[in-house]
């Protein structure tokens, strides 16, 4: 039985980016359901783990975590010398290059995609009305992020430099929706660099096998 | 001449939480003035250092940084050995704990935060309206996260055990400008814990220098 544990629905985006992390890794996990529509995220014993109530939740040996971009953090530290060695660099300033567009992630790509994701992806199929005002100005603020990706992505292969690293990974859950479940794919298919390091970055072995975890866990596919 | 440099104004939350942390580190730095009033943010040269147009831009022998906790996070690791030690866990099991009650602060704890504080006290002083129902959602967003660490920090004296760490740190700020700029303090000193929390946290000298930094530099003062 593998020591990793995640917790929480393949379909959600910050389990997900766990997941390609673990997988990129070669580390083994065991992933266990936690079932939202039942509230069960808000349950006592889900809260011990996350007090926050979200998914996903993580164990390891002697740890438990949350906060996907933290365990992602823990698993390529703690598990350096396996599977893709350099994904959180191998020096001070590569890591905090990684660090530096990790960050942008957190604080600039997701904010407005997964607002994008969730108006015109999800919000439909929970029958929620959507809101035009809201859907323009997050298209807006993600265009001008993607922008600053456009002109980085000129100058080096990946947004931490010419390898494959976490700050790329990190981007994959929200870029995939953009692209499968909306009409707004062209925000980076539309620029050419973005569309060419999307192309690298979604090509991953570890992404493919995440993507074949959502998909078979999509309502209706049983 | 120091070799740091953090370039932006003390009063911006982003720039102040760099402050706190080379502060705390003992690291000697040189604060270069960015006049955002006049656009400057958004000028060529600063966008090659910041390519967002946003403040602090951080430089240091060879590396040029942006994003306020990913500086923290380099300039804790790059200084282990000098004033504040224990800053960034000395294990890996701390470190994790750290990263997560940092992400937490970046995620959960942020948003409404600085919501409340823009809303509050920067609108009128811009003469902005208000909106009152984002300050309402934002209010019971901030309360949420605020029972959370309420528990949590009746189980530890600090977020992420029983040492001030970057996660703490990282919360001046937005706490600071809640509790002298806002009528809604009572967020913070209504909750025992999290009240005695403050009291700890904004008691270091490191963010004593950096409130006498941000009054020197209000408008009116000089
Ligand atoms: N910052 C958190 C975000 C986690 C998050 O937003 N999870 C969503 C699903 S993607 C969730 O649990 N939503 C339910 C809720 O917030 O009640 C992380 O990166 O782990
Ligand atoms: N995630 C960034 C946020 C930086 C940020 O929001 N800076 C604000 C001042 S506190 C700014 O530069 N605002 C001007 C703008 O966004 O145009 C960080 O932590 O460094």
């Amino acid at each position: 039985m593998a020591a990793v544990k995640v917790h929480g629905p393949p379909l959600s985006t910050a389990v997900s980016r766990v997941l390609a992390c673990l997988i990129e890794k070669d580390v083994p996990f065991q992933l266990i359901p936690v079932n939202m529509a039942k509230g069960q995220h808000k349950s006592p014993d889900y809260l011990k783990i996350q007090p926050f109530g979200q998914v996903p939740a993580f164990e390891d040996e002697h740890i438990t975590l949350f906060e996907s971009r933290a365990i992602c953090r823990y698993v390529a530290e703690k598990y350096v010398e396996q599977g893709n060695k350099g994904l959180f660099g191998n020096n001070p300033l590569t890591k905090a290059s990684i660090d530096q567009w990790l960050e942008a992630e957190a604080q600039n790509f997701n904010p407005p995609s997964s607002t994008l994701v969730f108006q015109l992806a999800f919000a439909p199929m929970m029958k929620l009305k959507q809101d035009p005002a809201i859907i323009k100005q997050n298209e807006e603020k993600l265009s001008k992020v993607l922008d600053v990706y456009e002109k980085r992505l000129g100058e080096s292969k990946f947004l931490a430099g010419d390898e494959f690293t976490l700050a790329d990974l990190s981007h994959l859950p929200n870029c995939q929706y953009l692209l499968s479940w909306t009409d707004r794919g062209e925000l980076i298919t539309s620029r050419k660099n973005v569309e060419r390091w999307w192309g690298e970055i979604s090509s991953h072995d570890s992404w493919k096998k995440v993507v074949e975890m959502q998909n078979a866990a999509l309502p209706g596919e049983a």
